[in-house]
């Protein structure tokens, strides 16, 4: 059985540092490149990617909102033509840069709001899919699981990997849990690797209650920043390798 | 004998309109979409390459300086690196947009201070089409005549095609008299008719002193924004198809 | 009977012109500049200021949210002591602004989404007024009529000028009707100038059902984009000034 | 004798996080507030505003060029009346902050490019001056020494405290060595110590090449990034103060 570990990096911008892409890059199996509207810009997007080739880290492209005051956390209400727009434009400077770079961007992974949104608006849901079969068809898709961009990846084509989260407890209808709730988050490294393999073998997530909600989970979603984020992946990494579980690239994954 | 007339276009951004996009896109034969970062924005850029394709116009990218108060027209000391990421990052955009528009970048021009400053400096001429030829070696590069960027796209071996203008006076050494020259500007259509099918059928350029020049043109770059600029273009493109010269997209000029 | 005529201003950015501020000035007795987060920048503002003063037109400063892209239009969640924040950095600029032009800042309005949004949540337009009040306690503060920044500026001590739409429909319950409404804008100039002196001479609005809402306003705002925009204010100035009610600016109003 | 501590504070933006400004105020005595054009933001600047008041800090605006990627290190070729323009928006801006947070803006010290090309440029230092004294002729002009900065805060009768540099070497006619000189940083905390007795004490400057030049200081600029950062500026007040020094706040010192 395999699985793949992904995490946000490139989210530095001009002199400001964002994470610790450098400590996380040999521990995850795939990186979401911020594309320069929410985090990121054009000389972090390739310099990122130069070092995630290095570290056989296979490269997806993160698109955002246009917002860096925001980091792309806020909500944006655009037509779904403008989401189209956002989403090619995003997905074509990462494959340019993945051009020049020696590399290639073969996953695409909505960020903050925009996939927040989008996992429970299926007509917004359908825009991203749409521009991304439109700017490259051999994509893979990665969405979380039980969300409506599981729904329009499937119904574009597109081949979907979906998206699990180790240090997020999950609400009975599979949304995430708010993070104003006591225990949205998972801190203790064990307990996540546990539900991390529950989610990655027994295909199911317990939620917040107590419901369990049958996935078909493909990666792993780990937090870049943080003052324990890199211990966190190196555990579940360290964890789910010794359970037997073989890490692997998105496209490794797919095919 | 052929001839390409071309103008920035989609220099709009947000809710902020400039030139005359409507107007000019029947006259010209190629577009140079502005890609977001001193004009342009994703929404735009798609919208206007779809205006394009409907009239027959070929589009190119037109990347320039992370400067959108200051319109890219100021010079920004980059390392050569940083100038190879700014134009992957803007192609790669622009071809995302087109991508989604159903249309083709076949060109690509730098954009005010990036493209007089690399007019004159190899290692940066050199920066912007390594940059062009990673992305997509099949790309057009438009050229000022008698620029080191004709000697850069050359040397990377990539379909050099060389711009001329129409409306604006050169010194002797081939340069564009400043506009702070009086007789920098060429205003009266005539003149500037006149002047171009010299550039064009004799392949030579008047300096402002007199002195002859030889070139090998293949585009007349007409400006979009001003209150003549529509009429002057229509001038030009009239004048120079009566003296039986034909109209040509880029592509269409450089097979 | 006095009256003022106010309008929106400095919303050009860079090299991007907006509206017709030239043509305004003449017409208009009082000026929102807009402060550099969704429209205007330093230069601008301190410009527009200048030909403010020559043409005898009041200065208010016309805050928004930190968003170029989407003009200020589009609703942004804030807490209420980012919106004080927001407010305060942007008034002082503005008076930074006239200061260095000979001019003072005698009024504030808020613009687009935030005025609207504020214009119905009493948390927020409190803060807006707080803020307000704590750089510069003698502020007029320019409110929708029947809205909660007229609340809350009265509560926090400010003198309050009211405001109504010459060219708006308003609904039942005193708010401006959408624009998606096909009766929301009043376009003939003669029922504007109708519909103005009704509001200033008999203290009611008649909403789009009938009903009377009964007001106590002191300024009219104008619109300084669309082609009849122009035509349009003149016909109020004129109407107004021959219907025998004498405009003042801001300040001369509320003395 | 008395002395002044001064350190950049309110470097971040948005979520991105800029220096240790919580571990330094509690060392400095003055505090140059970015102003949300090289960095910082509205929010940041009333925050940090907040917390030198609490550490009796006293507050300076620290303008720089508009250019958030660059962190206003880049040279931009302004007007003077541009200069004059983007001055006076960011002090303003400041006051308007420190209205808020019941601080008050005492200095004023331009950033980055903004200084070094003012420093050697007497009509830009004039323009700066010029600005600085319209928004509020009481503030203290905080301009490095031997600069022109100093010549033109003089000129316009402003309070002007001179600034030294602990940690950098100084070429023979008074300018900062170039960071590309190996000899340019001064690492070590008591040779930095050291020389900041001398320039205090002394009142001259040891050149690189062992020129002494006379000099009138009243600050000592530490540095608020960096690993070393915090422990520099701890040895540095210490020892000035063990060695008789008495630290004051600009204010204080310049009465």
């Amino acid at each position: 059985m395999d699985f793949n570990l992904n995490a946000d990096m490139a989210e530095s911008y001009g002199t400001w540092v964002m994470g610790n892409d450098e400590a996380l890059l040999p521990i995850i199996n795939s990186a979401n490149i911020a594309c320069g509207f929410h985090a990121g810009d054009y000389n972090i997007m390739a310099n990122t990617m130069r070092k995630a080739m290095e570290n056989h880290v296979s490269i997806g492209a993160h698109p955002g909102f246009y917002d860096l005051h925001g980091f792309g956390r806020r909500p944006i209400n655009l037509s779904v033509n403008e989401v189209e727009h956002l989403i090619a434009y995003q997905l074509g400077a990462a494959m340019g840069a993945a051009a020049l770079a020696g590399a290639k961007v073969t996953h695409v992974k909505p960020h903050g709001a925009l996939n927040n949104m989008a996992a429970n608006n299926i007509d917004m849901a359908m825009a991203i899919a749409r521009a991304v079969k439109a700017v490259d068809a051999s994509q893979i898709f990665l969405a979380p699981v039980l969300s409506q961009l599981v729904v329009a990846g499937d119904k574009c084509g597109l081949s979907v990997a979906q998206e699990i989260f180790a240090d997020r407890a999950y609400m009975p209808d599979g949304q995430l849990a708010p993070r104003s709730r006591p225990d949205a988050m998972i801190d203790d490294p064990d307990m996540a690797l546990t539900r991390s393999l529950a989610m990655l073998v027994e295909h199911k997530i317990t939620a917040i209650d107590g419901t369990t909600l049958p996935i078909t989970p493909h990666s792993l979603c780990v937090h870049g920043d943080g003052p324990s984020a890199v211990a966190m992946a190196e555990h579940l990494q360290t964890g789910l390798t010794e359970a037997g579980l073989v890490a692997k690239t998105l496209p490794e994954m797919m095919v």
